[in-house]
């Protein structure tokens, strides 16, 4: 295979995570490798700073600050939610690869940004212009199929974990069996972050908090939510609740209904804490519910996060970057993990076709009957993403996080009107 | 003076915080070094476990136990917000003391709690019955009277400026003029907590995160707050905004009107970060609000802990037990900072009765002439105290919490009716 010389272009879409930084500092490290890449940049906000040509010199910012990136949360590059919408958007991207011999594009996204990076590199093999195309996995949500977990998942598990235990140290201390402790988390379509707070129970500790937990994938009763909450609280001095923002009715409506959508139509939530703190007061008098929504927070908590997670998020970045080189294209890097006992995790790729748009579900039957804890099965898959410490340096008593110099690449053609 | 010879009590009251068992294992460690005292028993949920004669041996517990206490958030005795409201109550706990030979109490708590201990104190002076009463403070609110800070305060402080510099990379990755992001912290008579959310601020980076600091020390004006966050929409991608639970209105009134109240007829409160996503999404169309509430997860924070904080709690049981065993009574401990330029802190006392029931209002000069960011005093004050990490221990990827064994001492009155 012949050596294919151009430039690099690296870009971060949708929501950010506390690893997706960790992904763009491997992407950067490898490329610095290779002799055939000529230039490393970096796109503002997603497809936005490609279709405006707002284009950074990555290789010109510090090794300083790329190694921060390793730990640093957010997406240093900017990001977007903007969908590529009409074929003119598409010409575009291509106009500006073109115009800036970009050969190599990576895109670190979950679901909707592996689609579009799937339809920038069609459209590339049908123009007959090489372009090596390698997504790069990324969501709290954990919910892309075929990798067998998502970087950044690991990380808002571990720090809801430990916001769940330090919770139970408080609870525990104010509770009189009348104490409702709620702990809304994100999670649209899928239950894997709530669910990973099955993970703060200690080993053979069945009765650790959470004592409940409501997944998207389990509809929701309000007669049966009481039940378990009376039941717990027979047993607790607090009824501990982790709840996943998507929770649904039997009608496959959430809960706690929004009013707004965002760019790709997807239903902007929060509220199914204060929901259920509602039900609680109206059918239990007497009981006290409290409640907590990190927001954005967790997705950001790169001071709690997951060594492992960040590790392989840079993994990640790294393997994209060799498998281009290597000739591949229009695929993603998946994590696979190994067979034995023992945890291991290398990486793979999968078409992104395979991955574009699709959902991977929790599976139903690591999901215990009772419907609001996760099996043995769940605990052993999740286990191993939340081991070590992300190393956070600190200064003056807060974290200190990586900036980005930001050095513009020059523009080469005229504006485009979005 | 004559040696008092007897037995330690100590007990937790009011709201657990990252640093309240801290404060039980400097008591603890203390005591143990002195003959004149026999045994040291804590009362389960503060006065409550008192009048129940719920009384737990803590020299029983391993020292390994103790030692974890120092990283444990939570109340490890348990707490209440029980006030002893009728002259029987006072009564009872002097029986208790008596029946168990109880000489000296201690009693970590906010205003109500050291309020509680004035009374237990006073009443055994009458009585004639020889009791040393030692305060320490505790309140993430750091707002007791006479004493420089509370124990409690710089842990939430540091927990939540790491949170705002998090939130400020996700934000400044998702903003494009358009985003409003809110973290609403606790503080219900005093901006205090909030106004620590100013050291996140880099130095000499006045505007770096968060840009609008809402305090209940300043009236809120609808009118101004929508001028304020479009002036730094104007400026910034993103407008971080920290707001305290306690934001008043010109009339004195929550602008988050709360329905119930607490045992001590506090107003319960919640819900001025939604309150101000209402006001953006009504007044500035097109503008994104998102809110994050960390609620009690902000108070048990050890995992993001300051050293500092965690050290002068300990620092405050000891010496709590010092002052006693010198025969001082009906005193709280307070901490006292250093002249110097550079940080120091020791212990001092104050009259209970200067302390029951008093607040330390965040002095006015200190909020800078905008009414919504903090001067130089004010972060001269509150560094100091955020500085250092708490060391906690993790074991299988998530921090591993002390939890007392609770070996009940042997009941020797007739039960009391609540």
């Amino acid at each position: 295979m012949a050596e294919l010389v151009g430039n690099v272009l690296v870009g971060q879409s949708g929501g950010p995570t506390a690893v997706i930084n960790a992904s763009v500092a491997g992407v950067v490290a490898e490329a610095l490798n290779h002799s055939c890449i000529e230039e490393i940049y970096g796109s503002l906000n997603g497809v936005l700073g490609i279709l405006q040509e707002d284009l950074i010199d990555l290789a010109s910012e510090s090794q300083q600050t790329i190694r921060g990136l390793r730990h640093t949360p957010g997406a240093a590059l900017g990001t977007c939610r903007y969908k590529l919408k009409k074929q003119q958007d598409f010409e575009r991207v291509l106009e500006v690869f073109k115009a800036h011999n970009i050969r190599y594009f990576f895109y670190a996204g979950g679901n909707d940004s592996q689609d579009t990076a799937d339809k920038i590199s069609k459209l590339a093999q049908q123009q007959g212009y090489e372009l090596r195309v390698i997504g790069v996995p990324k969501t709290i949500d954990n919910d892309l199929p075929v990798t067998d977990h998502c970087p950044g998942y690991g990380s808002v598990v571990k720090y809801i974990c430990t916001t769940v235990r330090e919770l139970a140290c408080d609870n525990e201390a104010m509770g009189q069996n009348d104490l409702v402790s709620i702990l809304e988390v994100m999670g649209r379509n899928a239950g894997w972050i709530a669910a990973g707070s099955a993970l703060a129970k200690r080993r053979d500790h069945p009765h650790d908090p959470p004592h409940i937990i409501l997944l998207p994938e389990v509809a929701f009763s309000t007669e049966k939510f009481i039940e378990d909450v009376k039941r717990v609280l027979k047993r607790e001095k607090y009824c501990m609740i982790v709840v996943g923002e998507g929770l649904i009715d039997a009608d496959g409506n959430y809960v706690s209904a929004a009013e707004t959508t965002d760019a790709f139509g997807h239903a902007q939530l929060g509220g199914a804490g204060d929901f259920l703190k509602g039900l609680v007061e109206q059918h239990m008098p007497g009981t006290k519910a409290r409640v907590a929504r990190l927001g954005i927070a967790q997705r950001a908590a790169a001071h709690g996060g997951s060594k492992t997670d960040s590790d392989e998020a840079f993994l990640a970045g790294q393997a994209a970057v060799r498998a281009a080189i290597d000739g591949e294209t229009d695929k993603m890097v998946t994590l696979l993990r190994g067979d034995g006992d023992h945890y291991t995790c290398e990486t793979g790729l999968a078409p992104l076709s395979d991955i574009a748009n699709g959902v991977k579900k929790l599976p139903r039957e690591w999901i215990n009957e009772d419907g609001v804890s996760m099996n043995f099965q769940f605990l052993r898959y999740a286990q191993p993403l939340i081991q070590g410490e992300t190393p956070v340096p600190y200064e003056n008593g807060l974290p200190a996080f990586a900036k980005l110099d930001k050095v513009r690449v020059d523009k080469l053609l005229p504006g485009y009107e979005l």
